[in-house]
């Protein structure tokens, strides 16, 4: 019999497994969030910077499969025809991060889609408290991508007294297996959202040389670093970095961000000049997560190692305890 | 009746908890490390740099309790006599961080002192576990005081991965509570090393002025930094920042490392003219789990809730239990 855990997360959304699909900018596509959820997770599209072909196509391809969609805020902001857009098919969940997004969350509720905003420190889980977000997505620094310096550990729990024992909650960063799960369960989240993991699915968008990439390097060789932002001439806050596989391009600009803000054209144009799949100048995005990733597999398997895994977890912990 | 956690370390080392007190540099004195000890965990001493009379001293005040006690690895490995002097005393456990502990982990085998290596990298911990070290301890990014950049939440489960399943592991950074306990349990570790939260006990050493600072500032407010190091001239491996609450003279110089360095001396020359409790110069360091400090609590209140805490997520995961 298929294992199952049941939290405030998997009752309102009407779920098998507490996980959800971060909504990775164009990896996470139609097929990969329909394969989450048909596994009985939440799939969630990467709607990213918003480019509504893509987005229609990525919804369409999700099919009969209910999925949600995520946006970055601070871009989405300047298309508010494309939250529009997605609101208007419906979608299982909103999900916004990385700005100000009260205005979304209106646009959801007067709609009666359930949002996700996922924060990255204790002030701006206050903010979307305020906003009355349906779900808190927590997001620790170890996360793939875009995100800041906080550690999950200890602002989950922080973010949960902060919240009230009724608000849903999910951990995000670093979390790959059964063991991030039931760790995030203790530390007071309702379930969880996996990036990097599911970066190295069969369903991901991407080439097998970036998946190849993501098996063969550790967390260990990543960093949060403002280069690639810089480098491909995308207008992020400054006070969002993005955590990378450190490479050849990395290293040579890290240390040195003002004289690449400099010459960024010309940066930008040998970046763009690159092979796709030349990975010591093109940026591999993945989060600490990597050491707990040795082979691609599919969304499926993902979760259902995950949750049997932590359902053993969870099954076994009496071990620990004397009186 | 006391409720206890059992695990390989409580094993190991004959303890009422998994509970170690992280060898804080002048603030784990001999004072706190009893009480620890006395309250069923491991009580270890700062060692820090590396002071004989100040840690005969300390070790004086622990009286009849069992305790260990800790060291900075690349400070203390200019004065190995104090290594030898430590080891004679017999203690509970010498712990060493940050640098290359090979020769001390040997010394302390030939002596039959039980080690801890603290680790901050997957790169590091295999290097401890080379030298056979009884514990190896997993920071995360999230601690107080000194550190590196890898987040708990994926490091730990990478490190067990390596360590294979006998070898005795403590999680340490961000960790305050039974939930950060039973987090770390699920991660793989057999016990927690806790800082900030004994920093902010009543045995500890420090003025009432710093351990009000800490109830009073959160995890948002830390950050890591080198600017406390450069302005003491304390001559850190410049991979290692310290996590410290923000203050006036860190929003000076954080940016401005270099400059810093230029004028270290005028510098070091105000910060020590200041008054130790005036801690908008004053370095006051913490980790992120500040959030979680509600108030200063004696060393067996913070040992007893925390394992309390943890019994009871422990006992009540089978809520979480489908099939």
């Amino acid at each position: 019999m298929k294992q199952k855990l049941t939290t405030r997360f998997t009752e309102r959304f009407g779920l098998d497994h507490p996980i959800a699909l971060a909504p990775m900018d164009k990896v996470a596509g139609g097929r990969l969030a329909a394969a989450v959820s048909a596994a009985g997770g939440l799939g969630l599209i990467g709607g990213g910077y918003g480019e509504a072909a893509w987005l229609d196509r990525a919804i369409s391809q999700a099919g009969n499969q209910r999925v949600g969609v995520g946006f970055i805020t601070w871009s989405v902001a300047r298309q508010p025809e494309l939250i529009e857009a997605a609101l208007a098919r419906a979608p299982a969940g909103l999900m916004v991060s990385f700005g100000d997004a009260e205005e979304m969350i209106s646009a959801a509720k007067a709609a009666d889609v359930p949002t996700l905003w996922q924060v990255q420190r204790l002030n701006q889980a206050e903010q979307a408290l305020k906003a009355g977000v349906d779900v808190l997505v927590v997001q620790g620094q170890e996360a793939g991508g875009h995100g800041m310096d906080r550690g999950l550990t200890a602002l989950l729990p922080a973010v949960r007294d902060r919240a009230g024992p009724e608000q849903i909650i999910l951990a995000a960063g670093g979390i790959a297996d059964g063991r991030g799960l039931a760790a995030s369960l203790m530390l007071g989240a309702d379930g969880v959202l996996m990036g990097t993991r599911f970066w190295a699915s069969t369903e991901a968008e991407g080439s097998a040389a970036a998946k190849a990439a993501l098996v063969a390097s550790g967390g260990d060789e990543t960093v949060r670093s403002k280069v690639f932002d810089v480098a491909r001439g995308v207008d992020w806050p400054w006070h969002f970095t993005g955590r990378i596989v450190a490479n050849d391009f990395l290293k040579r600009w890290h240390g040195n961000i003002d004289a690449l803000k400099q010459e960024s054209a010309a940066q930008q144009a040998i970046y763009e000049a690159s092979d796709p799949d030349d990975f010591s100048t093109r940026v591999l995005i993945a989060g600490e997560a990597l050491d707990l990733i040795a082979s691609i597999e599919t969304a499926r398997d993902i979760v259902e190692t995950t949750v049997s895994e932590a359902h053993a977890l969870l099954c076994e912990s009496s071990r620990y305890l004397a009186s």
